[in-house]
């Protein structure tokens, strides 16, 4: 059976394709929202009814992304499965390409943003700037000391698997920070030299089974903690920074048969070398500006690429675009908090409908602006307004 | 009890608002789609479970617009009560208003959008330019024929109230033509002159309850058989032209108090003159290209304007964008047919869910340039790729 017999069972007559995502978070959610305008259907598996997604009305199948009944379920009710996270098991997605269905991008490309240890070595393998690191048994203070003794401290401490948002990611300045608990997922840990960095970039290729593919302006994102707290678009660095930076994406983009959007993010050292930090198959928080800030979002270009449809103009609205994340403040949401956000007209707010926790994403707020600094300026004012005193 | 104390009984902990609409079309799709960004909950009144915006997701309340308690139930479920379509008792939603729900448009601006002699009468006697008009009984060819002999064959015969894309609205050479079979909604009929056009143009304006607006770029509409069939923004046109028209059509949004989106149809008379031809109180047809090519969409400013949010920037973001509507063609729709309407990337297709009818609207396709024949040519090329030989 190939992927193109399959018969969806969900598709109604006026649908022009129906897209299933393991997982209903705030990607999925505005997937569903982007998928809207182009007539197709999203459909999302999650156990949770109040997840971002299903909440703004996608399809929901309820289950679990590590049951294979579920999965399978989905791949049925769809023309083709895609991810809003990582969190599923390799060989579940491999027995359903085995039974014709599609699954982009396919479980071996998924693999490397599912463990980073095996991003790291197949980046390493294939000649791609990364950091020094060795993977060693989790626990294992000695391999650390040693690690460290030939890199210098502080070195980065990753779990290959499971981590999200900073969680999973430690420096460390001595053995005595490492965790005595290991999470049941993390066996291993992946240690990595601490590059000084001057600048966070990222680069979005979207891309088709076919190879065809756009890339969006390069993307400069300041993080907090590990997780993203604002970006702006276009990063402002010299010609040969950029172009430097859109190749290495695209190579690992056709390398390692990226379908959808692939994220890579990089880091600017301070000898002004380019090293690969990580990979996120999937829209990702990084392109977030594209919504509002360029002529098609990361969101309706991942559905497209994913159907093998042609993909849209990618260039900058405006001069610049911003970002800024909303993160639960110490007070609960307050509804009545959005319309001051809207004050600059050139705001736009994006709330997930999810409740709110102290230091959950709850939303972001994205402005287009004759410069960055300007676009930065009403985005950071925006969430600020969100987020309350 | 006044409307801010009414407690939407819908409102999950995250949602910032819930906008109830009567009527669950296109026109609540595309509002369901821009509502999910801004954290808004829509929920949709609608007998039927395959209107589009039931298929993109809106919640849905079964119930027929013409039912006092399926009204009331909306009205408890919301923040504020607005509409999709105009076939509501007004006398229903004057006692929703009384018993302290939140209708926006109020029940008297939506009267001038549902009963066409009523908006000719009032925006005579409040001094705008309309075409000349009387109002005669049903049937009463008489009178007709005493209306012709003074403005001269063909005159216009439109039904008051019931009437949409162009049906209800007649050019009459003689009395012949005159249909003999008189809809139970039509008790009298709206006679004007036939104006001598050379363009039609719209004006969308976007205003809170305080009287906050904004408007968008001018709009040139081409129309074949009383449907709207494309358009372009901006409006090629001198600037004392385009400031008639914008001045013309605020004055019209203060005077009979709009609310949300108010879109006013102005005829370019032979000689130069603007006349008004009709007005819609919500997200119109020809608002349809503010959908990627403004700042915010008609959709989105329509939600902040009923929920008396700041508007936002309605500028456009390329030198021109136009849109093209899909109807259904000779032969069913094809999903199939959408890749090939996507290969210009300056595109976007808008798709409504439908199920396909010969001559329905089943979608709409925009595009930017940097002139308006630029994105003219983009959008038919689009269309056409959808509607198939």
């Amino acid at each position: 059976m190939s992927a193109g017999v399959v018969q969806p069972n969900r598709r109604k007559p006026g649908a022009a394709a129906v897209v299933g995502i393991v997982g209903g978070g705030q990607l999925a959610r505005m997937t569903h929202q982007a998928a809207i305008g182009l007539g197709v259907d999203v459909v999302v598996l999650t156990p949770e009814a109040d997840d971002a997604a299903v909440l703004a009305g996608a399809h929901h199948l309820r289950g679990t992304p590590t049951d294979a009944a579920a999965l399978r379920a989905l791949a049925r009710s769809c023309d083709v499965v895609t991810l809003d996270h990582e969190l599923v098991p390799r060989h579940h997605l491999e027995a359903l390409v085995d039974e014709g269905y599609s699954v982009r991008p396919g479980p071996a490309t998924l693999a490397l943003a599912q463990d980073k240890a095996l991003a790291r070595r197949h980046l390493a393998a294939a000649g791609y700037p990364v950091p020094a690191h060795e993977v060693v048994d989790a626990g294992d203070l000695r391999a650390v000391t040693r690690f460290a003794e030939v890199h210098g401290w502080p070195i980065v401490c990753k779990w290959p698997t499971g981590g999200y948002d900073g969680h999973g990611v430690m420096m460390v300045h001595s053995t005595d920070e490492l965790p005595s608990d290991v999470p049941a997922t993390a066996s291993s840990w992946l240690l990595e030299e601490r590059v000084p960095i001057v600048a966070e970039l990222a680069v979005l290729v979207a891309r088709r089974p076919s190879g065809w593919y756009v890339t969006y302006p390069l993307i400069e994102t300041t993080q907090h903690d590990g997780v993203c707290r604002e970006l702006v678009m276009p990063a402002v660095v010299g010609p040969d920074l950029e172009q430097q930076a859109v190749s290495l994406a695209v190579s690992i983009a056709n390398g390692i048969d990226a379908v959808g959007i692939l994220a890579v993010e990089l880091f600017v050292a301070d000898d002004g070398r380019l090293i690969v930090n990580e990979l996120a198959t999937r829209p990702h928080n990084s392109g977030h500006a594209t919504l509002d800030g360029t002529a098609t979002s990361q969101f309706e270009n991942h559905v497209r690429a994913v159907l093998d449809w042609p993909l849209g103009d990618t260039s900058l609205l405006r001069g610049a675009a911003a970002m800024v994340n909303v993160l639960g403040g110490a007070e609960p949401f307050e509804p009545s908090r959005v319309p001051a956000a809207l004050t600059d007209p050139s705001v736009h707010v994006h709330l997930y409908g999810k409740t709110w926790r102290q230091g959950r994403k709850l939303g972001h707020v994205t402005a287009l602006g004759e410069t960055t600094d300007d676009a930065l300026r009403s985005a950071r004012a925006g969430a600020q307004a969100l987020v309350g005193p």
